[in-house]
């Protein structure tokens, strides 16, 4: 959790989840809830969520804003793609999310990248 | 912006500001209008935006949602440190979103790394 002592370093997990059943990708209230729950799994403290849907049977666009960042998702059901993106820092767990995430969509194969964030920031 | 003939492919920067005055990342209304100004800019559409304090002069975390993904950032006063993404597809111009939020921030230095999302989608 931020404080005025804990460094902005993090890990900024990108996925990219290719091959996933269209019905899992647009819902908003069940994309809202498994985002939540990926927050709780790494032991990340939610701030606010918004999740937005294009229309029936379209894509959901939404986010977990946390303490410790945030969690995106972006979904095309029409492509079975969704992207995802999982930023943490302080002692949460981003992995723990993603591993989460990634066991309830189910894709056929995925593309995550794995990006150090802030790590040079020093205090003024 | 969203359509069901629309492909998922996108850019997503990852951009870290160092050096940053202090006084520009405690404000978060001053933030939401800087991220909207530069969702705007890259000709994005706006859906909504929630952005978080941490307390008088501490830090500050948000989003903007767009129709063609999102900008988000969280930022560190005491360390003059900001972390902003900016995810777009479709004909949106994240590079515009971020020359406009790193000309506001006049960070001393920065990071930004270029992230291809979702090239490999296919339609269903």
């Amino acid at each position: 959790m931020r404080s005025s002592t804990h460094r902005p370093a993090g890990t900024h997990l990108l996925a990219d989840f290719y091959g996933v059943d269209a019905a899992l990708l647009i819902a908003p209230q069940a994309i809202d809830a498994l985002l939540r729950s990926g927050a709780e799994a790494a032991g990340a403290h939610i701030l606010h969520s918004h999740f937005h849907s294009f229309g029936d049977a379209m894509g959901v666009t939404g986010v977990v804003l946390l303490a410790e960042s945030h969690i995106s998702i972006h979904t095309w059901p029409e492509f079975g793609f969704a992207a995802a993106d999982i930023f943490m820092c302080g002692d949460a767990q981003p992995k723990l999310a993603l591993d989460l995430i990634s066991a309830a969509l189910k894709p056929t194969s995925s593309i995550v990248q794995t990006i150090a964030r802030g790590g040079a920031a020093l205090p003024l």
